[in-house]
């Protein structure tokens, strides 16, 4: 699944032993391509964080509400996302990439199971979220083509533990939208991955979307959306910042 | 993906030309496997047959009411649900086999990506399905390890069209709890892929549980559970009857 990542390993180790080579190249962000593959699996949670849940008007669940993020909408750091949408909206999430195949993992054991983090957007179009009435259709809404892009790179779980004291904020057009850090979330990893794998098979390669905080451009008075020519910095400190860019259609 | 297929189609056209060999081998339908890859997405449809939306006391769906069947739950023919659920049920449901990569197809083309159709069980955890209070949890109470059986075949779109017109019946432990009609689907085949290909994009393999009709076993008073020792035989006229076994754990 992870077939770089021995040489990967190898390389972070020498540069560990060795420092920086006097004759590196400048690295280019712009190539970078998704840092996870395809996966079989992922996961979005709900009203994970209080803040979003008050400004959403919902209760504060009591258990993690779980929706899909279809795995075709799951896009690189690099893929702009192409749409017509007219209310898109933008959701800044820690993502969580499972490690390997599990089944009934308590939140003690967690760690185990998780490969590392990375850096995602919940792209929202809330017109397709809410257009189910008291049936919202949470997973269609976040699934279009491009509406999951992660990245630019993982951080191992042995960096970032169980990524609870993480700051986490979402620009629009150089403009702070959001602001919080994850020891906010109300369900956190750990729980998280007991939650869901007391339910569900994960597989290696299967991401959590672990929720978004306050901020987000539907609850904002009047409500804001993303336009084409849009661009978002969503960055979680200890990771890093992933670029997103909206064109039209 | 369907590797299988120019052989099966070779064999096909023998048996047209020659007839049966007459020292043909008993069809061992106990070593069938599952007919289909495992899916990057399969796409379950609520309260699609009227008759169901009216025993489960809820509003006929103005639209298609979609959640994720996750694709660790998809097994074949012959795999037994294993399973410590004081609260699972049966819904038989014809499933769509999607045949190429798609986006945005309208009801009128969508025959051409459509690979065929199978017989599968939509089984259900009603206590994991409705834990969510207002946030009914459909993918979580849907998706356990096994709870997406689909087989034992497929057969393609151009026998069966849109599957318009199929008998669907569902027994358990040989008492019939369900007995319906595609022809009573609210929302049809074709329908049903020009509603998720305008919001996600269909990939080949892709699956869809189209609904299913009244007879499930929440419903009933008192309500009826699948035990272990359970047997369900799932019936659809033009494919056949998908059989599916109970363990525990």
């Amino acid at each position: 699944m992870f077939a770089a990542w021995p040489a990967l390993l190898a390389a972070a180790a020498r540069l560990e032993r060795e420092g920086p080579p006097s004759d590196a190249p400048a690295l280019d962000l712009g190539a970078l391509e998704r840092p996870v593959p395809v996966p079989s699996q992922a996961f979005g949670i709900g009203l994970n964080y209080a803040d979003h849940a008050g400004e959403s008007a919902m209760a504060l669940p009591d258990r993690p509400l779980v929706f899909p993020k279809f795995s075709s909408s799951i896009a690189g750091p690099n893929e702009a996302v192409a749409t017509r949408s007219d209310a898109l909206d933008w959701e800044a999430e820690l993502v969580v990439v499972i490690g390997t195949d599990c089944y009934e993992v308590d939140a003690a054991d967690a760690l185990a199971v998780i490969a590392g983090y990375t850096v995602g957007q919940d792209l929202s179009d809330r017109v397709v979220q809410f257009e189910g009435g008291a049936n919202p259709q949470f997973g269609l809404g976040k699934s279009a083509p491009g509406f999951g892009p992660v990245g630019p790179w993982v951080v191992s779980a042995d960096e970032l533990g169980a990524a609870g004291r993480l700051d986490i904020r979402c620009d629009v057009d150089g403009v702070t939208k959001q602001a919080s850090n994850t020891r906010h979330l109300i369900f956190d990893v750990p729980t998280l991955v007991e939650y869901l794998s007391y339910r569900v098979r994960l597989h290696a390669g299967d991401l959590i979307f672990t929720g978004t905080p306050a901020g987000v451009g539907f609850s904002r008075t009047p409500a804001e959306w993303l336009r084409p020519g849009s661009r978002i910095d969503t960055t979680i400190s200890g990771i890093g910042t992933l670029i997103t860019r909206v064109t039209g259609r």
